[in-house]
């Protein structure tokens, strides 16, 4: 390799060094980048991680970016937390949440690829970057890019949620709305990469993008004292993060800083999208593309351009894949905030209710070391728990007035439970 | 000292130990804590802070827990960037954001209060805490007590930002809306406290509450590589948060961390709820409580309980103070998000426009290293910017109809700036 680093074709293997580029020329498969291990192992050790930022880029030396990059955004370390009430109410015993529902800047693990994605397109002399988005990853570009000065435009699906739309406009975006689901957007996107010779991360720019998820790995490894869980629950929409988690776990293995293992895949859809969940099942070979229809937006990809890859980590890893109806995905979501005080999007739902399922099943076992990865906040999709809280009336200020409405509440829940907890 | 800390009077001293209870018995006024920096000097090092986790807990000797009190919930340890696009836009050259929109797990640095506040309420044997909120109080006491399975109280004004509301009731915590505002909330807040026996974080917990903001300026100064700033700004609602933040700073002095140094503190307010702003440009020796109006909610406390020590805090570091109109906050929200790529709430808008202003006004030179305090996250003030940002009409998935939306913005911005830029 003349690089660190560099762009290969998944399939035939061509070797292409590096550029703006995803896919194979010779066989239409898709690029990845490959990292030189035999290089890193010289240098990368838990001590040389460890004196570095407190941010994913103290991974620097195993991501895609020159040697003498400077990275302007912090971007990822978001807390792994043991999870016990949850655990209890789902019957686990060794439950994790990783919870990206804090990453930094934006809120989700999109800004963990947006990192690596935008740290190309400077070297590749982008002055104009782009995306097409179910949202997060909007605002992960925008805000990205407006601190590093580059131009933006965003492509969405024109029935976004609203706090996801601001999320990007605020920043200075160009915003355009699409009239069509992902799949639409995501055409257009590659129409325009090319005609325009912008850098759009997850187009031409996709196969560094997309090694950014591999920090999601390494530092669940870290944050576990440099080992590896027995099970990881991951949302799927395009599919990349379950394979890129994968591949975060063979480098630390062929790296010398965990020890080997063989650790489970368990992939998370929502049935109204469950194009990769439905292959798993099935023990498809390919996967059937389906029209989405969730309120799980952020994962609403009916033809994931990485399902095929994330179906074979599944299957590979012996792991199994489960999807969710809409109204799990809610129930999900409350459980997740009333046991443990995370606040997750639709699809931090959709994880939620498949772990729970998961060990319902007894697809995981209680004892077993299981993290699960919440992967954006709820402060994005309030619109699908409007009427789920009753708006009380206001009481006015005054002690004897609290009292009754203390009283009150305690005699409802006398009624409704026969108990005096009031909560 | 019996312990590590204590509770003692601000103005007659009287000691009380550790106990529940923010008033002196014989004069009336606030109880704060007092570390026993002595006892602290010979254990806690940089080097003893670096071995911590990666959160606010790594001050843990420095903050009033008792010393086997093992952290629940990771709070804090918010980046802190350098602003050079903000900077170029308001007359500054080192510029530094405390980026607290990113805290966790609630996106507020009333995290960090709530944390030690909590730790309190646990070791006093409370089982039902709660708080008067202007918003982000209330999410973080929702989030944290539901984690450490405790029943919670919570009182806001009636007429809360929905996603603040949100925010709270979805982690389970009773959620009570007065018919009043903050300080009406506050009042009614002691009283319950009393009758009930509760742990409210902000009234029976206050003095140990009030030391978790400690932390912000404990994390500056460590992310500076352990040196003090010229000058910090900080927005001030109750006025808590600044004298905490020199507090901060004066125990690195005295512990030997940091080299000695006047630091110049600068408080910034909505002019629609501006007391202690007005204290300190009239030079009042008392604070004139105020009714508040503003859009500014997480601001708005008329009657600050700890304004008098905000306006002495900023008298004697040579500082000062400012307040700006709802229209500047607005400006304030859209112009960080636009240069640093951080979308911040009201509040941060607030601190933005002040610090512009006071580059503007020659009271802060542009080479003195100035850090500007973020306290909370856009995500929860989203109404302000409605109607701020036009929703354009869809396009079809077309690279035709993209093409003609590109040239309809080229020659809009053409006609407006006589430009050729489409951003």
């Amino acid at each position: 390799m003349a690089s660190s680093y560099e762009l290969c074709c998944r399939e035939c293997g061509k070797r292409y060094e590096n550029q703006p580029l995803s896919i194979c020329d010779e066989c239409f498969s898709p690029l990845e980048v490959r990292v030189d291990l035999d290089a890193a192992k010289k240098t990368v050790t838990r001590e040389s991680i460890a004196q570095g930022p407190t941010n994913m880029w103290r991974y620097q030396a195993l991501l895609p970016v020159p040697d003498d990059y400077v990275p302007q955004t912090p971007a990822g370390w978001t807390p792994l937390v043991k999870a016990p009430r949850l655990a209890g109410r789902i019957g686990a015993k060794n439950l994790y949440i990783k919870n990206d529902a804090v990453c930094m800047p934006t809120l989700s693990f999109k800004d963990r690829v947006v990192a690596v994605a935008l740290a190309n397109a400077q070297r590749f002399g982008f002055d104009t970057v782009g995306c097409s988005s179910t949202g997060n990853l909007a605002n992960s570009v925008a805000a990205q890019a407006a601190r590093l000065g580059l131009k933006t435009y965003i492509l969405v699906p024109a029935d976004l949620e609203a706090a996801k739309i601001l999320n990007t406009q605020v920043y200075g975006a160009n915003l355009i709305r699409i009239d069509g689901n992902y799949d639409h957007v995501n055409r257009l996107s590659s129409q325009i990469a090319d005609r325009f010779s912008w850098g759009f991360v997850n187009v031409n720019l996709r196969p560094y993008y997309a090694e950014g998820s591999k920090t999601v790995g390494f530092e669940i490894a870290e944050q576990l004292s440099w080992r590896l869980p027995d099970n990881v629950v991951v949302p799927m929409a395009g599919g990349s993060l379950i394979t890129k988690i994968r591949k975060a776990f063979k480098e630390l293995i062929a790296l010398g800083l965990v020890d080997a293992k063989d650790v489970r895949f368990f992939g998370a859809q929502a049935t109204g999208c469950s194009p990769i969940a439905r292959a798993v099942k099935t023990g498809a070979d390919h996967i059937e593309p389906q029209r989405p229809s969730t309120i799980a937006r952020s994962l609403a990809i009916g033809n994931p351009a990485d399902g095929i890859y994330a179906a074979k980590a599944i299957r590979e890893s012996g792991g199994w894949a489960e999807d969710v109806s809409d109204v799990e995905v809610v129930s999900g979501i409350q459980e997740l905030a009333e046991t443990e005080g995370i606040f997750t999007e639709t699809a931090g739902g959709v994880t939620t209710a498949v772990t729970a399922r998961l060990y319902a099943h007894g697809r995981i076992k209680p004892d077993e070391l299981t993290v699960t990865c919440i992967t954006g906040n709820g402060l994005k999709t309030t619109d699908v728990l409007a009427g789920a809280y009753e708006q009380s009336e206001a009481i006015r200020p005054r002690l004897t007035d609290f009292e009754n409405y203390i009283n009150e509440i305690k005699e409802l829940n006398e009624l409704v439970s026969g108990g005096v907890d009031v909560r």
